[in-house]
């Protein structure tokens, strides 16, 4: 008998490398090349650093307001946490309380096993179709919830939003989350959806579209009554999770639409770009609609280009799992990291051949 | 059948009132009346907005190191998370995952059975003796771990290290937390003790003793293998919970030690000064090491009190509790703010005569 029997032990989640090297071309986390809206500078150069004594305010009031009247919600209709990581593992906690197993892809966002194994949640992982497409009707079958993706990763295809309502209408018993942390780069949202149906949860990122992984700043959208069982959690945990800061630099950020549109567009633009370069080279691409194109080259081997990229300081994500072991993820950069990467990897596939 | 059936239904800690008043002497959430050290204006002030489009380092290695080398341990030995609150919950779902229930003081830090009954942690609470002491013999019994806060709250009181030391080692079989929110303020601190027993973890906050309750850092010390254990949870939840601006910010605060023992010590000469004229106005108050001071009076009640102080937008905490419901707590101000305090105090207690 040791303590560590009362230890509840886990296999930890593997975030993507953070390189330490300069000079790197760094595209295997899905950070937005662009720096955040000038105003958060302008917030963070104001911020009185006196203030830091006092705990923040506890419903993060100014944030919640901002976000809610940006999508046209009335305000306690959102969430918000520290990053969609943190909102995503207290929806696990308080809406998967289910003895019947939670539903999601089989190749999906690598944190969903993660939540459940940590909460003893059931779970079941659905196939996606040999064109990696979720296939809605896969999601009717007796569940405790429903979470997926969209659009989803690392594939960064997305659903039709007909599918889409099909699931939520169909679990109406049970929780189900699409979870948007990509949405902005093209796909439609479900938030018109959550008016209509009590048991939807959409949830969202500044992490990338609004360039703040920094900030660590996620938010869930949905019913009052799922909000208001997800705070009651959330307030059992950690009150205090938003600080100050993060409230007011999200605020500034989601006020500025036009700067927000305006690098959404560079970025699919510049994907859109990037993925006709890749198939010159001989490369497939998963139609995306994310910050990241899911690609596999039609001879040499995803990990063989991994390693070359790795390098050469060009970092890119490559997942050791069935089915998908033969492709890489890579993040949109900006259009001159995407020409040097697209150089460098001519050069490698061509030296391969 | 509903979705609301799959819901984790629970009771949430509610949190010390934020009033929005202007003009208030705010004396009920145990912030510190200072600002933090120049340094950290410096920081936030250089801080590069641009760079919060990436996500921070998942080890917020700058502050573990700035934390480990200011008390002398190995990085190995550090784990920090989003304040105290968030190092303590991710101690309860990982180290209490135990059938027989953990002990806590019945009166104590009111999130400890929130915790408990979130993760389905079986808890027995121990009655503090009659003045309000922890009696060490008291959690020899059975158990499935142990925590209590030194000094515990919101008494104030501390606890010999001898004792501590005693319940450490003939529990060597759970973990043992020793909570150190307040321990800056003139209790001894049982990090030394973790050298020698691979069981005890200490928990720490930058909330209260260095004034930055906005920046949301807590931290935990222990053995290697405890903070092993501790990370595995953590990366399991949410990888990426310290801001890049929290680590810099709390690493510029631990280094400026002269500002931070000049600050409690201050906070010190006012706790006491303030103990002693509130006894000339017939309060009695537990022996406080703490920055705030557990207090009441010989013939006004608590709540009276409470209320005519709030009347004149001075805010203390009311505890509605069995054994408690005649105390106050009052957070340690500045002598500016006590002498108001206490002048106020004086006429309230005087006219209820």
């Amino acid at each position: 008998m040791s303590w560590e029997d009362n230890v509840r032990k886990v296999v930890p989640y593997v975030p993507g490398e953070q390189p330490k090297v300069a000079d790197k071309i760094k595209l295997n986390t899905n950070e937005n090349p662009y720096p955040p809206s000038p105003k958060v500078g302008n917030v963070l150069k104001n911020f009185d650093a006196n203030s830091l004594r006092l705990y923040p305010d506890p419903e993060a009031f100014k944030l919640t307001e901002a976000i809610a009247s940006y999508y046209g919600v009335d305000n306690n209709k959102v969430f918000v946490g520290v990053g969609s990581d943190d909102v995503l593992a207290m929806c696990f906690l308080t809406f998967f309380a289910s003895s019947k197993p939670i539903l999601f892809p089989d190749i999906t966002y690598s944190f969903y096993d993660v939540w459940a194994k940590v909460f003893n949640i059931p779970y079941k992982t659905i196939p996606l179709d040999d064109d990696f497409k979720i296939s809605c009707d896969d999601y009717m079958q007796d569940n405790g919830g429903v979470i997926f993706p969209n659009p989803n990763a690392p594939t960064g295809r997305d659903m039709s939003l007909s599918d889409i309502e099909k699931i939520v209408k169909n679990n109406s018993n049970q929780v189900v989350i699409v979870d948007e942390a990509y949405v902005d780069f093209g796909a439609q949202s479900a938030l018109g959806l959550t008016d209509k149906y009590d048991n939807l949860l959409v949830v969202q990122t500044f992490s990338k579209s609004r360039s703040m992984a920094g900030a660590r700043i996620g938010f869930a959208i949905g019913s009052k009554k799922l909000i208001s069982y997800l705070n009651d959690v959330k307030y059992s945990f950690n009150s205090y999770t938003l600080s100050p800061l993060s409230i007011e630099l999200g605020k500034a950020a989601i006020e500025d639409d036009e700067y927000f549109k305006k690098t959404c567009s560079k970025l699919i633009a510049t994907r859109e770009n990037s993925v006709d370069r890749l198939k010159e080279l001989g490369f497939s691409c998963i139609d995306s609609k994310s910050n990241f194109i899911f690609a596999k080259h039609k001879t040499c081997s995803a990990r063989y280009i991994f390693e070359s990229l790795k390098k050469k300081n060009i970092f890119v994500r490559y997942f050791d799992k069935p089915r998908i072991d033969n492709y890489l993820r890579i993040t949109v950069g900006t259009d001159e990291q995407m020409d040097i990467f697209i150089k460098t990897l001519k050069t490698i596939v061509e030296t391969e051949k």
